[in-house]
């Protein structure tokens, strides 16, 4: 563990203390997201110290130009980036003259960060010295509105402790703003106009290239121990930034306060010459509502939230803050409201990645939101890689598919690819497969079928026509086998016959062949639509059954488990354990080529495969993968913890599977990997949760029935969760001895408990 | 074949006409090199249409920083580039008030450039009419003295046909150049001085970073009608450039002329404060010879080059001007006079590829200058090596090796690894033995045992080293593997057990075992210091044996051959033939996945084990490997067609062998790469001479004999070449019924000619 400077409690991040050498973990870690927008907790005053800036709004983009050492054919000469956006939550503070900055205070006393989970909110309080000897006492608030998603509020309080003073607030906007992860130092932005009205501000934008346009904008109100003041701001304008300027008298021990209220209008909502209309129109509301009101409704929206996705655990207060932290971070990332968006991988925290959307989000992100929203979160982000199906196509034609064959992006934005590492972009193609099983989840859990014939079919057809292209018959083997691909373990590159890649094939070929069925019988005219549209015939899909059903896989006769790829025997096979400390993460230690030679497994691979397809093993095949896999696996990606962990709680064995959850449901707050500060690992959270809903919760789909296996890690009380299963919400309490169940909604339902049928009612505790 | 513009001549690069759009492809074949700096074929004057300036000095290079798009552990942060160096062949001519500038003639006749080879300079020609409508006849000539190889010579004539009027000559040095080939845009130079002095004037500059300090120069005498005129000139300075301007009024039809003598002194021969010191030496040796008599010492210079090194080929006149092109610029590049230098890829023709040292030095280029020079050239060839192995040892350390195992950087300047592509930089290991191969090369050929006590027995033994540590024990197999290596087809990455690189391992630990021995008996002197130096022990050499003896090899049964890799059966094995040509070539229609799950072979990997060992297999096994294999090859690599001529002659088939020896002879004559403007392929010239010397001239080494099996393509008359076997040159005369050899020199030499002896006797022509 790297830092462990977050007081546990059970519904907020605490931080206690000033230290500048913790600004940028904090910056990333008290981060706010309301779906729309997000910011890392940069400090509203300025601040000359070490920090990270960074603004976002949903969906705003800059393709950025290709960086590559050696250009291989198929790279995307452009690709996506998210877009450090204009910055509208500085205040600027002079008191007596000086500058308010943390960095250059005599001493800071009382320095407190506190992100409240529960109600969305987030707080800094200290009391500094300045160099000027004013003691202040300084509070802000700061939330990002789920109801006006499109702004943010600020409450900032003020007192000049030992004596009267001058102070001069200065809230401004600042459309000069560059990412630190540019390929080529290219200019992001181009402001169009900045406007000053009032107590208001604009700042017209517009972002080079992809021309999206955003208005962003501020509206300030000031009072003197709570009343309104009539200060009239000076306004300070530039080429790219609008500041109001409020000189305030302000006597010792009187409360100087801002409001500040501002945000983004974006044209992906608004028409573009409306942007500023609609910024007033937003502002007006907020304003008129009034800080406390606004705060309230925030806290009756998370309320919502929490009702529906909360997990407690009694007993373990970092294990309680873990997961709560994990859950809160994936609904202030994505809210499911917009088919347009995704999860990016490290959400409104950071720069990171590139690109917003990864197949962390069919594999890793789909469950949580399934169970902890409603079905159109789910089916919104099924629709939103059927909308990229087209884009798919092309980006398969690239590297030499045809006739329709779909290969989605490694990493997207728009759907065109965002990552340009020939082993990733080009190899890693079992992403193909964890749409096409997405959709087959999404049908399971949710009941509802209608996604298939409507969209699912289209994109299940283009993946299943990569597969079959992307095979080819061995006369060696006299089957056919798939070469030069990288598994999920990105330890390995370049392999043949993967086997999670070679399975999740035959896979999706068959399951398309049996929806492709299904829906020519119960939905024919779609059917009729999509043959019309696809050109699929009787003689291409008796092709798929013939590779489908002459797929190699590698096995070991000897350990009787399948190999991770061809040859993976003939590595030196020296478990984890016994390698020296000073090795690992062989990640920093080791060459690529070290690494690559290994037998060690960044993420579970062989086991993700187990994971995705639990039902076609036996527990005895499990637990022998498991062995086989485990003791190799150094688990260097976030994404790996959880899977094992869920594994792990099913072998019975708690205490590593427990290991695990805390490795994953930490990993950001605690800074395992340290790097926290460059944002958070927001997909992996979704890990997080299912550890715990998976794992230790043991809930599956079986044959269409929901099914638990509490378990419960040695030192916990007893824990909770729940989960919304068509449009009831279950709610599960494992204590030590026993399991009960609520139900909410208004009909009974049938679970599985341990093997055995359980009804539950309405209104009733179920004893299981 | 793209371009046929160049005139077939056997002892000239000839082109007629001025063509905009092939100035900068002249500027890559009428290079000008003299082993200590090149340049291309820039215009002196001022040109204000497409072109690549550019001018070399040997052993001056620049570490740029790295530039990938996602790192890996272990590339290097910096590596030495090739660099652009101040132009000193600059002469702006005013005439009439206006520049002479080709991109803005209203007309340009008769224009000419010829490359004399035999005689080592360029000239060039033409009658312009300029916008002002002067007529002007135009002829410059220009060569880099080898006996004073820190100068070259211009001598440039002019007349203006139909007017009298007033011309402005100005020879200028310019430092304000920059490399088309930067990473960063970093400034390469810093210039430190500009001065004149009467006719003279010099820049000191520093290379950035390297520091190395190299002082331009130039010497400038203005003639009318041959006679000397008085005009002294007016210097105009500025920071990185100055220029000597001379107003000359000239009559029609009078010839003004001025003779320029410029170059440059490096602070690798000079101490640093006595560059421009020995500047003015060479300005005085140069001027006081004048240029007629240093051109008279350049024809004498190249008229010794050529007697040891030319080959004749008589009813062939294109396949006789390539073959002098290749002799000629590899003759250019390198000397062999400078154990620090080496053999650019480029030459000094142009600035990709980075750095100067390839395996190509050792696998193509050694045996060249073993035959055509003296012995000393190749002893330097390898000194260069033996001079960085601390530097492979910690390129090994870097990568996770220890105890002194070597491995010799993929690309290099100065024992520094600059490549950074994971497949090619730490998986291309191949390389190492051809360093390993190249000692025994040298001493087979030369009979020259000293180089390996003195100092390949240390190259020897970090080599070995390296390949012990890279095998691995494979429980599966019960035999040594060598998992994740690249071979010399670079169309497949991070395969297993390469054949061709784990014979070469084995091969390298075998030799080094013999030479060990060898030493410890006939040097124990060497061998004691060896022991001390490297700690090499018997329990070391002991694992060696061991692993040496129980090195696995893929074969396939069925064919009954070695496989290139394993699972090289598993590929969809369409041969190239049956390729449409639309795909052709891969490397620039298919993504670079689809290229390497196919079998496609870019160069000679397994037929390069092969041509190194033809001796280790039979005739029979060498036509089941070709046969096999070359159906598969694109040959897409420069350094493909050699190696194939070579072992196509040995199988008798002339024809095929004919067809590869004219892709490798013409590749940048006629631009089969289309890429020839961006400089030659210097390095894969030595494998033209490969193609007819051993090709069809058959030449071996076999038991310490000299052996020849001469053939002679369809369509040639006759053909000679000439060798320097231990001091002596033998000259073979091959036409369509007889052989005839000549031998020079003072000693009798038996040979073997189509397996038959034959005694060669100095002064006589033998018929085989």
């Amino acid at each position: 563990m790297n830092q462990d400077y977050i007081i546990p409690d059970p519904w907020s991040i605490i931080e206690e203390g000033f230290d500048k050498e913790r600004v940028k973990s904090s910056e990333s870690l008290f981060s706010l997201g309301n779906g729309a927008m997000g910011q890392r907790a940069n400090f509203e005053e300025s601040y000359s110290g070490d920090t990270f800036q960074g603004s976002y709004i949903a969906g705003v983009y800059y393709p950025d130009k290709t960086r590559v050492g050696w250009w291989k054919n198929g790279y995307p000469e452009y690709f996506a980036k998210v877009l450090n956006a204009p910055n509208w939550i500085g205040i600027d503070l002079k008191i007596d003259g000086v500058f308010l900055d943390l960095n250059t205070c005599k001493k800071v006393a009382n320095f407190k960060r506190q992100l409240n989970m529960k109600e969305g909110w987030y707080r800094r309080s200290f009391v500094a010295t300045m160099p000027n000897d004013l003691e202040v006492a300084f509070e802000v608030t700061r939330f990002l509105s789920l109801d006006l998603d499109e702004t943010g509020a600020i409450q900032l309080n003020l007192q000049v402790l030992n004596s009267d003073t001058e102070v001069i607030l200065t809230p401004y906007l600042d459309g000069g703003i560059k990412n630190m992860d540019s390929n080529w130092d290219d200019k992001f932005w181009e402001i169009t106009e900045v406007e000053s009205e009032g107590n208001r501000a604009f700042i017209q934008s517009n972002t080079n290239k992809t021309n999206f346009a955003v208005c962003t904008f501020m509206h300030n109100e000031v009072y003197l121990d709570g009343s309104p003041t009539e200060a009239s701001p000076i306004a300070i304008k530039n080429e790219t930034s609008v500041a109001h300027s409020y000189s305030q008298h302000v006597k010792k021990d009187t409360t100087l306060t801002i409001i500040k209220y501002g945000g983004y209008t974006v044209d992906r909502n608004h028409p573009k010459n409306q942007l500023q209309h609609a910024a007033n129109s937003v502002l007006d509301q907020a304003s008129q509502l009034g800080f406390e009101e606004l705060l309230r409704k925030q806290k009756e929206a998370w309320a919502q939230i929490w009702e529906m996705s909360d997990i407690t655990i009694e007993g373990d207060v970092k294990a309680q803050q873990g997961i709560r932290f994990n859950i809160f971070q994936l609904n202030q990332t994505y809210l499911g409201k917009d088919s347009r968006l995704n999860i990016g991988p490290k959400g409104f925290t950071g720069e990171k990645y590139g690109g917003s959307t990864y197949w962390d989000t069919e594999a890793y992100c789909l469950p949580f939101y399934m169970a902890t929203k409603n079905q159109e979160v789910g089916w919104n982000l099924l629709k939103y890689r059927y909308n990229h199906l087209q884009k798919a196509i092309e980006n398969a034609e690239k590297l030499g598919f045809s006739d329709g064959a779909a290969l989605y992006p490694m990493v997207t934005m728009n759907g065109e690819e965002c990552h340009n590492e020939w082993e990733i972009t080009f190899e890693e193609i079992h992403r193909n497969g964890a749409i096409a099983y997405a959709i087959y989840n999404y049908t399971r859990y949710t009941g509802d079928y209608s996604y298939i014939p409507q969209m699912g079919l289209e994109v299940l057809v283009g993946i299943a026509r990569f597969w079959r292209q992307r095979v080819n018959f061995s006369q060696e083997k006299q089957q056919y086998v798939m070469l030069g691909v990288t598994g999920p373990n990105e330890y390995e590159n370049n392999v043949n016959n993967n086997w999670y890649t070679n399975y999740l094939a035959k896979w999706c070929i068959d399951y398309t062949l049996e929806q492709l069925k299904k829906v020519e019988e119960e939905y024919p005219k779609d059917y009729a639509r999509i043959v019309d549209k696809t050109k699929i015939s009787p003689t291409e899909t008796k092709d798929w059954v013939r590779v489908s059903g002459n797929l190699y896989f590698p096995y070991s006769e000897k350990y009787e488990v399948f190999l991770q790829q061809d040859g993976f025997l003939d590595k030196e096979m020296i478990k984890v354990e016994d390698l020296d400390k000073s090795e690992r993460p062989i990640n920093q230690k080791w060459s690529w080529d070290r690494i690559l030679r290994s037998p060690y497994i960044k993420q579970a691979d062989v086991l993700q495969g187990f994971y995705f397809f639990e039902d076609h093993f036996s527990q005895e095949e499990l637990k022998r993968h498991f062995d086989f896999y485990e003791p190799f696996t150094v688990h260097e990606s976030s994404l790996s913890p959880c899977v094992h962990s869920v594994q792990a709680a099913k072998l019975g064995r708690m205490e590593q599977a427990y290991t695990f959850y805390l490795r994953t449901s930490r990993l950001d707050l605690d800074d395992y990997n340290k790097e926290v500060e460059e944002g958070l690992h927001i997909t992996s959270m979704a890990g997080t949760w299912m550890s715990i809903v998976e794992g230790f919760g043991g809930m599956r789909m079986m044959d269409g029935q929901l099914s638990f296996t509490p378990r419960i890690p040695t030192g916990w009380d007893s824990y909770s969760f729940k989960i919304n299963f068509r449009n009831q919400i279950i709610t599960a309490n494992v204590t030590r001895d026993i399991t009960s169940f609520q139900i909410s909604g208004d009909a009974d339902l049938y679970i599985m408990v341990h093997g055995k049928r359980l009804k539950l009612i309405p209104g009733e505790t179920v004893m299981a």
